[in-house]
């Protein structure tokens, strides 16, 4: 990560900026003030590249001068500061994907004057250059790790601005009121009706604003996290199966491109737009003793930091001992259990009655993994378990980032003293303490945006980015 | 991939041309007519897009205006025909990476009248289009799969065209033979002295050339495929301590680049430029018996498809009974067998008489995997042994593919032929018959570069990219 303390942004990076992959083409990125020369030096067409005005792409090679020695073909995009992602000169390199051609065109920058880019060093400097502030930052590593639609669209608003802007608006709730009561303690006009003067209508609307932002949180962060959820279960009560149908109705629309496939065992899933790293403990249980034993433990650590187990049952058997303790355990440890009876297609009569039972089954769904029934009700069932009482319907744009929620809740604790000391009808209001209340909730704000920025809070922002952003 | 038999180029295809993992940037790649037209639908600033000039960048959001969302912020790459990759109009889209915008990006275009590109359909266009040849469409997919820079280097030969000159002065030499014999037909100025009056040394010379390119296979073949490399040997000879130090010494330029680090157990590897894919057989190994045995029969498996063997031995311990039925069994079946007497750090006399084994050793070499001493001998060694007496050290550019090769020795067949029924001193040369061998030497050097093609030809050639290229 870019060290925020002493950074010297004029030094030339470059970063490979695509998966480093078999693949058609990949990109290479290079920002700083000479980028265009020293490109060119390794360039076929120096002078055309020299000339290119901004915006401009640029055929040619990217030739080893010293070796003679063609690299690759490639294109180049040409962007002149300011008007350029970082702000600065920048020259994107497309060459041919592939481990080989990306290394040999990467390594020959780091031979002439380019440092390897850290984690979110482009973004960094797009900030310190004033393309983009927090919370649009933030959003743009959101959008590269989101799982689902619903998640990469949440982001895409706070990076389109809607998050600055809603912060920016209970801002000047603040400093409106600020500048009321500064004009008061200069200028007095009655020491009597100070009281009067203050009006706290902006100062309650910001506070509640802030509290509606502070609890939205919860919500983005299932969206930008995910759930951990396990299917459990006796052997042979269709764990594997359900797996599948989950997966199957997920990812028809990814399977027929390339590069996607991933380990079946653990797999990200969307219900309804949140994501969720779905496991499969059925995949742990493997032939010999020693294995098996093994993945009984691993079901269990695994499910201590589930949010919620999909606890599946063979309907025709019936719940017994081995399961209602495992679900007990679960529910004692104060994760949500939602029983899954299964196979629900193979009874004669499709009503089960459940509630005889000793434990307390809090959730439950029936399904036929085989025929692919019930699985939208257990969708929607795993959703409501997940918000909870949440709501995820808000129209506007939420918080994204724990750092985000922090910064809130310190200017929502400042504004609500502010609140609190002016409530009762004290004659002579605390007008200083007001302001500095005031003031500091300017200053948590602030940090959200990133104006007035925290060395160490920049380090934590950018070291989760990839490298190249 | 695109059936040449009933192509039609008139259809807008999209294709994502990077990998589709977490990544900071992702390429779409789109082509046809009216591609600049359809994708400024989606697009929040479509009189910027439409106006723009081609090799141009243009900034803005991928928008779904029908559900009026903003998908992501990007930069679009335009090319307008014919100068552009494929010869047509192109909008290249550089949005963020990770699965979710790409996918997000690419089913809106996807709805929006685009095709998804099968595997080189890019390059398909581009070779209609007169854009490429195929040696150099198919240098194309060489450069994006190969794994060592001399792999690479070899490639880039072909694509910038250095094949394709050399085809092309051999087509000369036999096209100027034609011309003069055609003459001769036509004009006979005396019918006895019509031997003298075809010049054989340009066929002789082309002849000669056509030998070279076709000997040139095997070693490009060596450098585009690569070798299977397997290290066997008793437990504790030191398998994985030898593959460990064969790895790091390659590995340690990429080993700090993300997205790199693959299964050790099987690993891509230079050996002086010719990659190698290496197997630790070691690693199949498990404790329990059944999975040992597993593990022994797939060593077996894998060593029957083995270019080579390296047999690890404890110098300290000596060949042993198993060693010799083990090295026998490969020796009978044709696969070249390197003892790596290993451990010789450990050896008060590191001489170490073999020669009065039973087994025949033809290939030796003495390394210490843990002091790493006798590596660059045994790197040596297995170079020599895969390359055997061909030579790799070529200047010029050798033939790209099996397809070349096959066209290849169908010319010489022809030349050959042609010079053949000529080489007596019969005094009515069968001139007809050699204006067939010499038009059917052209014919097949002109499937070569694609000025005459079968369609099966091109299937066969597109359907072995990437999609997006």
């Amino acid at each position: 990560m870019p060290n925020a303390h002493n950074y010297t942004p004029e030094q030339n990076i470059a970063a490979i900026a695509t998966a480093l992959a078999p693949s058609a083409l990949a990109v290479i990125r290079t920002s700083g003030k000479e980028v265009i020369e020293l490109v060119a030096e390794i360039f076929s067409r120096p002078k055309a590249l020299l000339q290119a005005k901004g915006n401009e792409m640029v055929y040619g090679w990217i030739v080893d001068k010293k070796n003679n020695i063609r690299v690759d073909e490639v294109m180049l995009g040409v962007y002149r500061s300011p008007k350029s992602f970082t702000g600065e000169n920048m020259v994107e390199i497309y060459c041919h994907g592939g481990t080989s051609p990306v290394l040999a065109v990467f390594n020959l920058l780091l031979k002439n004057d380019f440092r390897q880019a850290e984690r979110g060093e482009f973004t960094f400097r797009a900030f310190i250059n004033g393309k983009t502030d927090l919370t649009k930052a933030e959003a743009v590593r959101e959008i590269i790790d989101s799982h689902t639609d619903e998640s990469r669209s949440r982001a895409i608003g706070r990076l389109a601005g809607n998050l600055f802007e809603q912060i920016d608006s209970i801002k000047k709730l603040i400093i409106d009121t600020l500048a009321e009561i500064e004009v008061e303690i200069e200028y007095p006009e009655d020491e009597e009706t100070i009281a009067n003067a203050f009006d706290r209508t902006n100062l309650i609307l910001a506070k509640n604003q802030l509290k509606e932002l502070s609890k939205s949180w919860s919500a983005e962060k299932l969206y930008q996290d995910g759930a951990r959820i396990m299917l459990c279960g006796r052997t042979n009560a269709g764990k594997s199966s359900l797996f599948n149908v989950l997966l199957k109705e997920d990812r028809a629309i990814v399977s027929d491109i390339e590069g996607t496939t991933r380990d079946w065992l653990e797999s990200w899933i969307s219900f309804n737009g949140i994501p969720a790293r779905l496991f499969d403990t059925a995949g742990l249980r493997i032939t010999t003793d020693t294995i098996e034993r093994k993945g009984v433990e691993m079901t269990r650590d695994l499910s201590r930091d589930a949010d919620l187990i999909l606890y599946v049952i063979d309907s025709a058997l019936g719940i017994n001992f081995e399961d209602e303790t495992f679900i007990q355990d679960a529910q004692k440890n104060g994760i949500p259990v939602l029983v899954v009876w299964n196979k629900c297609d193979k009874l004669p009569q499709p009503e089960q009655d459940v509630s005889g039972n000793q434990t307390k089954i809090k959730y439950q769904v029936k399904v036929s993994a085989k025929q692919g029934t019930g699985i939208s009700e257990l969708t929607q069932t795993v959703c409501s378990i997940l918000c909870k009482s949440e709501s995820t319907e808000r129209e506007v744009c939420g918080l994204g980032s724990e750092r985000q929620k922090i910064s809130v809740d310190e200017a929502l604790e400042s504004v609500a003293h502010a609140l609190e000391v002016t409530e009762d009808d004290a004659p002579f209001l605390p007008l200083d303490a007001v302001v500095q209340d005031l003031e500091n909730a300017l200053d948590s704000l602030s940090e959200i945006t990133g104006e007035v920025q925290a060395d160490d809070i920049l380090d934590s922002i950018f070291s989760r980015f990839c490298v190249g952003k």
